[in-house]
């Protein structure tokens, strides 16, 4: 499949994932080598296992709201056996009726490979920039 | 040149730039489709004058001091033709005379190509992690 079709069915399986709060659906998206840099609170998450305790710890913590992932502006740069994939995500807390709660951007870097037939996120990296003033992070676009 | 060496030579450029504080050598190491999510202020800088604008704010903010990057824990996934590279980056302010004033890490992903010899940036990705209770970054690992 090419790069730039196969990081489109990737990101269409992450918003699946995690609106269905699927634990295994969204560990499916990654590869066994992987290294996260993810946004909130720890340096690193390596490894599957690191990040499905990440990821049952978050869709746990959701009760009865679900996220709604969007991903706007995305960019590939791909190559037959590695891609890159950059982007701004928006996530949204919607209730049970589907309202929406809150939200918040992110900036997102993926890189993939792929891994038979399919292709898997090998790393990830997400931030909010931060204000140089109060080292708070900014969290809209 | 394989990508794994070609990284080292840019992560060597990056550091080398960074200490002489040379804009023209920093912005030489980047591809002119260059989109950088950089951890400070802003969700994204686009093109090399972008870039160059950023790089000539923070020498020329500097003073008589000078910067000492350090990169750990780098990671390569590479391809012939596209790499990705994430790492730890220690900034360290030292004195005129060397001395340290501070410092503060980092995490960055860089994906890089080849081009007209060398491997050029084409997108980097810089951030540290948001404490989920004050919402300021964590600049220690």
């Amino acid at each position: 499949m090419a790069a730039d079709s196969a990081v489109r069915l990737v990101l269409e399986g992450y918003k699946a994932a995690v609106f269905a709060k699927d634990v295994d659906a969204f560990i499916a998206l990654y590869d066994a080598e992987l290294q996260v840099f993810d946004m909130w609170g720890q340096w690193s998450h390596r490894g599957l296992a690191a990040w499905r305790t990440m990821a049952a710890e978050w869709f746990g913590s959701l009760g009865t709201e679900r996220v709604v992932v969007d991903f706007s502006e995305v960019h590939t740069v791909a190559s037959p056996d590695l891609a890159v994939a950059y982007a701004f995500v928006t996530y949204t807390a919607v209730d049970a009726d589907g309202a929406k709660l809150r939200s918040l951007d992110n900036r997102m870097t993926l890189a993939l490979r792929p891994q038979g037939g399919a292709w898997k996120i090998v790393h990830e990296h997400t931030s909010a920039p931060i204000d140089g003033e109060t080292t708070k992070a900014i969290f809209k676009r």
